[in-house]
């Protein structure tokens, strides 16, 4: 094994036993490290203590028994209250923070590891815990490349999709919630969806096909409006429909949700975006032009 | 060839030649059919009587030229307004309407020609006039079967998605719209996440790639929601994440958004909803739970 390469015995300590840092620490053990759990209420690491994880005391006792931390805590005040007056001993150490949060306290945190010698690494875990350790499960990762690599296959027990996304300690915060994001619009849409064709006796099962043939659609949509969009020159060409036709068909939309009875705010929110963006001049432009509405918001 | 298929030579009327009437028409000419078209302005045919068409001089010779009528104007009153005193000489025609309108709209229009003898079907387009004829392409109709039966073969020239959907007339306006939120939904929401991590530099088409697997991910979510829907029973497993976690998750949305000045208005549209379903008893459901919201809505 090269050296670059956390050995297969490496021991791991893994601060905070929530449901997703029980997870993590379940992973590490289950391929053999030594990992030590710390967690504010003692009774969380039960049963990965009879899994044979070491119990520390103290978080002081944590950070001594590893070169490699990982913690996963509620909140960054959180971590930095637990790690509070550690920092002669963090020093050296690699610090993992899978906590959730912003990026800008990612950022701050990262300077803080830098003004202290220690080696930190920021991500954000994109599976809910029983998906840890899953070959397809994604972890995002962003600082230093060297720390990444040289902990790479230790972190890939906890998912094969796991990603290093570059020196910006802020981004995989942002990878997060913009994915999140997506996730929200789309299954709220979805079930808007369900409940139009409800109306017509349509089952949920039926409509799920086409809405996945659909969501392949948006797949080609989206992949043409990021070209546009990274092109820069801000002009968004309608390869598929101009923002205006967008308007007519939503305002169908709209008008079917208001005759069965089914909620419209949703459409309606659509309906005032895209008549915003058109005020502004783009209405023979594509649906990219409307991420101009999201940038600098103008109410 | 069986007697109830449209033989391939049969003639074919497309009254309407705005730029998708004009390629439904081209796709009949195309493959050999006769094909009489009708426009109000008379300009929007030459194109196409260039390429063989017969140019019907009024509404009732484009009826009377075939037995195949295909109709795509831009509302449902038009369609009306046009074939208005012809209903002598639609009986026992097909008439298949590819207007954009309401599920209501379809089911009376379907109520006007079985008064009438006429042989209907309703039909949604789901791709842009330069989709029509490609094998991807999605068409859905409605109506009698041994109708959509004797006349698939010529329908399919369209798409080679077309699609029977039932004898619910309304049924393919339910599908045109439902599928075309749950678009705006995820357009609207990529676009916001590219301007979310547009702040730290980053390329939309780098976002691409982990928004279009987060797309596949959302499929395996809303099959496990809509099987939970189609249940019946009211009870949303939290399988993945309950509720009161999607809200916390949203709530760093909101937050880091808030926190870099892009648009905090679509996060506060999810976070407002899910608090209100949460308020309903859903804390520890699913975001299937979300349907109930969009079905009854209670403001």
């Amino acid at each position: 094994m090269s050296s670059n390469h956390t050995p297969a015995s490496a021991s791991v300590s893994v601060i905070g036993l929530g449901l997703m840092g029980q997870a993590l620490a379940a992973a590490f053990l289950k391929a053999g490290h030594a990992t030590t759990v710390w967690n504010r209420s003692a009774e969380k690491a039960e049963r990965l203590v009879a899994d044979g994880a070491a119990l520390a005391a103290a978080p002081a006792d944590a950070v001594a028994a590893s070169d490699l931390l990982v913690v996963c805590v509620s909140t960054y005040d959180v971590m930095h209250d637990v790690l509070g007056g550690l920092d002669e001993a963090l020093r050296g150490k690699t610090l993992v923070n899978l906590t959730t949060g912003s990026s800008e306290q990612a950022r701050r945190t990262a300077a803080w590891a830098e003004r202290n010698g220690v080696r930190y690494l920021d991500g954000a875990i994109m599976i809910t815990p029983p998906g840890i350790g899953a070959e397809t499960s994604v972890l995002f990762y962003a600082g230093d490349k060297a720390v990444f690599d040289s902990h790479e296959p230790v972190l890939k027990l906890l998912g094969g999709g796991t990603t290093y996304l570059g020196t910006d300690h802020g981004k995989p915060a942002l990878f997060d919630v913009s994915l999140l994001g997506l996730m929200w619009g789309a299954l709220n849409s979805f079930l808007h969806g369900v409940a139009v064709v409800e109306t017509g006796g349509v089952k949920a099962q039926e409509f799920l096909p086409w809405a996945h043939m659909w969501l392949d659609a948006i797949k080609i949509f989206t992949a043409d409006y990021a070209a546009q969009i990274d092109a820069g020159d801000e002009t968004f060409p309608a390869n598929d429909a101009t923002l205006e036709t967008h308007l007519g068909a939503l305002r169908h939309l709209v008008e079917e949700s208001e005759a069965l009875g089914v909620d419209t705010e949703l459409p309606r929110y659509s309906e005032e975006l895209m008549e915003r963006v058109i005020a502004q001049g783009h209405a023979k432009d594509s649906y990219a032009s409307v991420v101009k509405a999201y940038r600098r918001p103008v109410r």
